[in-house]
């Protein structure tokens, strides 16, 4: 995918800084009629920053960097609550250093290190939360009343350690990005087939410690089946997971690491359950007419166990919006009205089908599939629209580095809960959301899809925009009414508060809902056994602030 | 299956009192061949039994029975050292008390009563663990100096309260059986699909908190796949686990309650993903000339991600030991003949492939599945090999009963690992049972299947079968020989103590080495939040007498 090379990372936005993203003219006039005219504002200079940081706090150690650049590039993730304080160059705090371990052992050095200093230790990944996981509840407090913070990178944790060509077990050092790990595995002919949107840049660690769930994790698996075992240091010592192929003695351990999000320790390395590459891969598109349709049409193809990769519905707005971005206005208006003329009407949903596996089956899947969306008015697509979706699988988060400057923020969040609950929930973020700014006269900008299905219940994503106010602090003000609006939508409706992006800080104050108190009482205690000192990521997850 | 209706079980062995199973004349001599005739012991009467059971300990309650055959037909399961116990009468100390809640809030009334009684509790599903599940560590102490035990049988907490049609969902009292389960979903054209070989007794509840896998595991996944969420009531307090389809909030609760094995509390209600009853069922058999060939054959089947519901492999011993029990010396061999004559030779393997879902994608999968085992040189059976082995799915438990009157003991163990390391702790395991009484000069039939398989390894279901010794001490000995033989060569072989039996008390002494010391410490301290008295099951699971 030619990231394993150097690619220098936008310090306060998303992805590769040679990659620019361009939004067609007639997406802003289609933006423009929704939400009104963007108004930019201007982005603080890196070096202008870089003069703000105080010097580190921390000592010396030859794995450690104190370079205040280093320190700048590590402080933050890609919440919206990050973008807005890295735009306006308002970052708070920054962490005293940047660890980079290069081997287990150097993590557990690094442990020892941070508590003999009296630190605070945040692990990093690829940087890529969405959900405020990076921001340690230290940073937060003022300067001096909090114990230094020491970032520790997996970067140089990275390679591919063993590989079980029998049994298909990888292990890799828990930094490893989806395109080396992928890379690594290619060369053996085995895949991983774990592609969340931040795959270019998010790190097999980071996968396992927030639940991940990749595009095609209906065929492929979520992180959960993903992740066979590995080795977790912990400031109370070394978890090593034993990599069965299934168990039953006793709670699940790993169940445990999943979802930990750094407070049980730094996960070191993973070892990860690969297939060989499957004969057959293939996308396609449909059309279907309306909403309703669109959800019964993937409720039955869940509740068939079709042995399909992706199951992924866009509502008509979302549909709108995504070919109003895409551009080629004329030839999606031909082809739309072309799927219109054989019965998709003039406003229809986008299913896109994943299929992988042997060539056989998976075309009787297909015909399987066909059949099912069919009796909902299902439309194939012509083959253009498929192979746009997989052009830009990743390019996404792109165009909220070239919607910002155009004066947009954009945000994300997501949700999943069973069928019987999904439509009115669907439905009531939107409406949320698109309200969520009355107050300021300003308007929103929200639609959805359900990108995984499951028997008993679906997930649900939906994207928002809105208007950047003249100050960052009007922005995040917005940000943060909108986010606070669709989260109790969620919680209200009996949705889970994250499907697939975690809980960071963002979402912390709705987990007690979920987990009930003697849940949370059991976290803590479990957190208290790994962490007896309170070293690792304070306030993330748990809101706990020791 | 007509189970739901007035069946006794029977007090001292496997199933329904009016099923009486028979083993063949030509079965006997086969085994008199392998280990020796069988010297019957006599059995214990029930009567006799009662006669020497003390008064129960625990004060009067509505809910509570304190009748000698109830409390000793709730002291023991199903593990072979239960049954030496219960055949000779040595059953020890038995429960002071058996309590029958018919809801939650009964079963908090229960914990409540029990607690303060100062009584130890054991929750009771269908009483069929194979590992000690059921005997708490305070049964083993002198009268007197151990608290009083209160079984809490779930028998009447057992009905359907909700189902969700359009989810899925279906929520029951944890103390359903398999077969009143099913009948209440096919009602509503439903299933759960989960079928382990004592479905005929065991209840949802145990499978959950046992980590259950049923015969179509691979296609209907195993209970951590089904079980969406549910009650338990803990000394603590109500842990309330919602359904989400899937969900990214932190380590997930409920991978503590599966596997907690009634240390955390019991589960009154539990919540299940089931699924419409898929348009085409059928089991195919297959012979393969050899287990190298049957093991290339299933792992490339795991591999290729088919999707099966069952497959299962036998060893060309385990083979010829089934046939055997099955009796029609006639009619098998000649179908052994015509399957040897087309290349499956006269020593084969047996191979069971079960498909399920819809019909073209079951065909194409069966297509696919017989292209790879053709490789490996399988031949089709002729249909009354997959036949035979459906009519019998839930059958091996009652030959159990007839051995044991012919005077052999039958035990069975599992474990799982990793495809590289399986065929070695395959071999290992036969043989560490083969050779475990060579210093008694008896000898030992085992002999092995691999039943759940996975892309990154197997199953390894072991039987084995010697003769009783005169006295139920010598067979009591045997069998801790054996079981601690085949534990070890488990645990040296790198595979875990189990894959779906569970730990209970015999396992328990292995936990360990899988767990860690982190591990085992993060989980007493769970164990410690949910039931801070200690009143639940102790022993049991992490082995700790409080």
């Amino acid at each position: 995918m030619g990231h394993h090379g150097a690619v220098t990372r936008r310090w306060n936005g998303w992805g590769d800084e040679s990659i620019v993203a361009k939004v067609p003219r007639e997406a802003l006039a289609h933006l423009e009629r929704l939400v009104g005219a963007g108004r930019p504002t201007p982005d603080a200079r890196l070096g202008d920053v870089l003069e703000t940081v105080p010097a580190g706090r921390l000592p010396g150690h030859p794995l450690v960097s104190a370079d205040p650049e280093d320190r700048v590039r590590h402080a933050r993730g890609q919440s919206l609550g990050d973008w807005i304080a890295l735009r306006s160059g308002q970052i708070g705090r920054v962490p005293d250093a940047v660890a980079r371990p290069t081997s287990a052992d150097e993590v557990r050095a690094v442990l020892d290190y941070a508590r003999s200093a009296g630190a605070r230790v945040v692990p990093y990944g690829g940087g890529t939360t969405v959900v405020g996981g990076l921001a340690p509840a230290e940073l937060d407090a003022p300067r001096g009343a909090h114990p230094p913070v020491l970032v520790v990178s997996l970067e140089r944790l990275a390679d591919l350690r063993t590989l079980d060509e029998t049994s298909g077990l990888a292990t890799f050092g828990a930094g490893v990005t989806g395109p080396a790990l992928e890379a690594a595995l290619r060369a053996h002919r085995r895949m991983l087939g774990h592609e969340p949107q931040s795959w270019e840049f998010s790190t097999l660690g980071g996968w396992v410690v927030t639940r991940s769930s990749g595009q095609r994790s209906l065929g492929f698996g979520r992180m959960e089946a993903l992740f066979a075992g590995g080795r977790l240091e912990a400031p109370a010592g070394r978890l090593d997971l034993p990599t069965s192929p299934a168990s039953a003695t006793g709670p699940d351990l790993r169940q445990l690491v999943l979802g930990s999000e750094g407070r049980l320790g730094i996960l070191a390395e993973a070892t990860v359950r690969t297939v060989t590459i499957p004969e057959y891969e293939r996308v396609v598109a449909i059309f279907i007419p309306d909403w309703e349709h669109g959800m019964t049409a993937v409720r039955h193809l869940a509740d068939a166990r079709l042995p399909l990769a992706m199951v992924r519905l866009s509502t008509p707005s979302e549909t709108r919006t995504t070919l109003a971005l895409a551009g080629r206005r004329r030839r999606v208006g031909l082809a739309m009205r072309w799927v219109g003329r054989r019965g998709a009407g003039d406003d229809p949903c986008l299913l896109l089908l994943g299929l992988a596996g042997r060539t056989r089956v998976a075309e009787a899947t297909a015909g399987e599939a066909a059949r099912i969306v069919r009796k909902q008015r299902g439309v194939p697509a012509p083959g253009a629209f498929a192979r746009a979706w997989e052009a830009n699988r990743y390019h996404g988060p792109y165009l909220r580095n070239a919607l910002w400057d155009a004066g947009y923020a954009v945000d994300t969040l997501e949700t999943a809960i069973d069928w019987t609950r999904a439509p009115a929930l669907a439905a009531a973020l939107v409406q949320a959301l698109d309200a969520g700014l009355e107050s300021e006269n300003e308007r929103v900008h929200a639609f959805a899809h359900l990108s995984h299905v499951y028997s008993s219940g679906t997930s649900i994503y939906v994207s928002y925009l809105f208007r950047q106010s003249p100050r960052p602090e009007g922005t995040h003000r917005r940000w943060l009414a909108l986010k606070t609006a669709a989260s109790r939508t969620i919680v209200e409706h009996g949705g889970t508060i994250s499907h697939q992006h975690g809980i960071g800080r963002d979402h912390q104050p709705y987990l007690a809902l979920e987990k009930g108190e003697l849940g949370m009482a059991a976290l803590r205690d479990v957190v208290a056994t790994f962490d007896p000192d309170g070293l690792m990521d304070p306030g993330v997850l748990l809101g706990d602030t020791r």
